[in-house]
This record gives structure tokens, C-alpha cells and sequence, in this order.
């Protein structure tokens, strides 16, 4: 599921934008060992040796990239958080309803979760080594679920007094079953874990 | 909203309970001050003298009760489990409905996190600097709903097909509501924010 190395990368506080399609595979590989090294290791313990040797790359090439250990910390999770969303618009479908929306978009998540098993270390460190990220990823997130609650509620599939605060809820069930059963316990599919979310938002927990 | 000084406390790893009413104050008191000083500080910066000062004791009495800053830090970690469970508890009523249990339930965390924000910070850290405690909150927070929702089923008024996977994403409702709207939000009122939940889990967001 990696991202094809021609893909646009988002804007990088501190870091520089490849001009070249070699430069966006560098950067692309360095991101990619970055992930691996700051999951594993954590933010304090990484090197950016650790990060370069893994890339197979030059220590001196990652300065052609990033300014600092931090400035492509803060770039990973713009980049993670950019993944996050294009993994989910990828299956979002014209054919779905609503619902059929959320279902595929969280399936997503998912899957992207279990594939990239770091991603919540690295978000969850953020809030400590660079809380403006971690902020902006959830804020962004929150973001892309509301517009498609808005799309719902314009196609009368959703109730019409959904609010931003809908969205969060959402977000954080999806996050928490993310953790619970992509990262922590492997035993149940995408698309059984799919199926309760969609349960709750279909028509709650109270019996009919 | 602070805790009687003569409620029991949870178990602690490396720590010692205090035998006497005085030693239970005393305890208290480290507690609250050390949630002070990690939530402002976060657990690196956070000194044990920084603590003792807070809290107005001797440095020599920290050792009462905790062998190092590390032990210190899972009993607090404990310990707002434990308070957050307690809140809950407190406002449950046998005369509420199963969603009126959830109602009371989250309401009580959204108004613990308002007059404590610091747990966020916190329990967050926790997965860096003691995972065990960071998970061992979050599974006994989902086993205290898990229990909610198995009376709920039994009562008939839940329907009967929810398993803990619900408990888990009815805990991330709660987390994210709480971390925008508690944290770092303070806009909307905790009746407010407790009835976006409830509509979630009493119709889901489907259009009728």
C-alpha cells in the first residue's frame, strides 16, 4: 500500500519540496524509514543516521531534504496524516450511499492501521514532540468526516442536525477500534470491526 | 470535585499504602501535586522535588510512599482510572434507563476532564513511559462499559448482538468528544456535548 512515488507531497514545514522524480522517490524512502525508525525507537531514541541507513541513502542526503530530527518528524505526520486521507478517498465510491461512505473510509483506516502498525505511536508521540501536529492531524481528519456528513444530510440519507461534534464522535470510535483491534489484537477482520461501527451509526446500540 | 482523603486506593505497583488517616492525606496530596507537575511539565521535565514542594511536604516524605519518580507515575496513572470509574459510579441510579446510564457515565468524565485537564496529557504519556499502565487504562475503561451494555442487553432495552467491540467504540466517542470539547475546546456545555453521544447511541445518524 505504499504511496506510488510521483504522488504530491503535502507542504512541508521545514522541509523541501523535490523537484525531480528521484528527488520524490528520496524523499519518499526517507519518510518510509523515518516511520519504521521513530515506531520502533521513538522520537528521543531516533537517529537520523538510523533513518538514512535504513533508507540505504547518505547521511548528507537527508540535509538536501530536512533541516533537523524534528523538521521531519513534523513532515512524517503530515505525511501520514495525507496517507490516512487519500487511502480513504481511494475507496470512496459515487455508487455508495451514505453510510456506504463512512463504512468505506473507516475499512480503509483500518487497513492502513494493520499494514502500518507505527502510525499510532508516531501520531500519539506527536502530541509531545510537536503538539501543532497533533492537533492539525486530528483537526483535519475530524474535517474530511464532516464534509461527508454534510454530503449525507444534502442527500437527506443522514438527519439533518448533524454537527461538527457528530464528526469527532465518529473519528474517535474509529480510532479507538483501530487501536483495540488493528494494533493491539489481530483476532477480528476489517470487515467484521467495519460492521460495528456501521451498526452504531446505522441505528445505535437501544433495541429497536 | 478532589477525592475523599479516606477513599480506598487502587493497588500500587511500588507503592505502599498508608495504614492511617493522616497517611492517606498525605498520599492524596502527593497525588494531586504530581498531577500538576507531569500534566504541566510532562513526566521528563517533572521533578520529585518539584512534587513535594507542590504538595508542601519534606522532600524525605515522597519515600513514604514511592520508590522513584517512575513508581509515582503508574500510581497516578492508577489513580485517575480508578477516580474516573468512581465519578461514573457515582452518578449511576437505578431508576435511569441503559442509555441514561451511558448519559450519567460520559457526562461524569466530561465534567472530571473539564476540572482536570491534565489527564489527557497524562494518560497520553503514559504510552511512553509505562504502556502497560496506558493500556491497562483504556481496557478496564472499556470493561466498566462493557459491563453497562451487558446489563443494558439483559434488561432488554440494548439490543442483544453488542459485544466489546461496541464498548470500545462507545469509549472513543467518549475520548474525542472530551479531548475537543473538554480539552481543547470549552465552547459547548457537557449537557450539550453528552446529548451528540446519546444520539448516536440511541438512533445512530441515519435519517429516520
Amino acid at each position: 500500500m505504499s504511496q506510488p512515488a510521483d504522488t504530491a507531497f503535502p507542504p512541508f514545514p521545514g522541509g523541501k519540496q523535490p523537484r525531480t522524480e528521484r528527488g520524490r522517490r528520496s524523499l519518499r524512502k526517507l519518510l518510509d524509514a523515518a516511520a519504521l525508525e521513530f515506531g520502533e525507537k521513538g522520537f528521543h531514541e531516533a537517529s537520523i543516521s538510523g533513518i538514512t541507513s535504513r533508507a540505504g541513502m547518505a547521511l548528507g542526503s537527508f540535509y538536501t531534504y530536512f533541516d533537523s530530527k524534528d523538521s521531519l518528524f513534523r513532515a512524517l505526520v503530515s505525511d501520514l496524516s495525507a496517507r490516512v486521507g487519500t487511502e480513504a478517498r481511494e475507496r470512496l465510491d459515487p455508487a455508495q450511499d451514505a453510510l456506504g461512505a463512512e463504512r468505506a473510509a473507516f475499512s480503509a483506516f483500518l487497513d492502513f492501521a494493520r499494514e502500518h502498525q507505527e502510525i499510532y505511536r508516531i501520531i500519539d508521540e506527536a502530541e509531545f514532540v510537536d503538539p501543532a501536529s497533533f492537533r492539525q492531524h486530528y483537526e483535519s481528519a475530524a474535517q474530511r468526516i464532516n464534509e461527508r456528513l454534510k454530503t449525507g444530510m444534502k442527500k437527506g440519507e443522514f438527519r439533518p442536525d448533524l454537527d461538527e461534534a457528530h464528526g469527532w464522535a465518529i473519528m474517535g470510535m474509529n480510532v479507538f477500534l483501530g487501536l483495540k483491534y488493528a494494533i493491539w489484537s489481530e483476532g477480528r477482520t476489517t470487515d467484521d470491526i467495519a460492521s460495528v461501527a456501521q451498526s452504531i451509526l446505522k441505528g445505535g446500540i437501544v433495541k429497536p
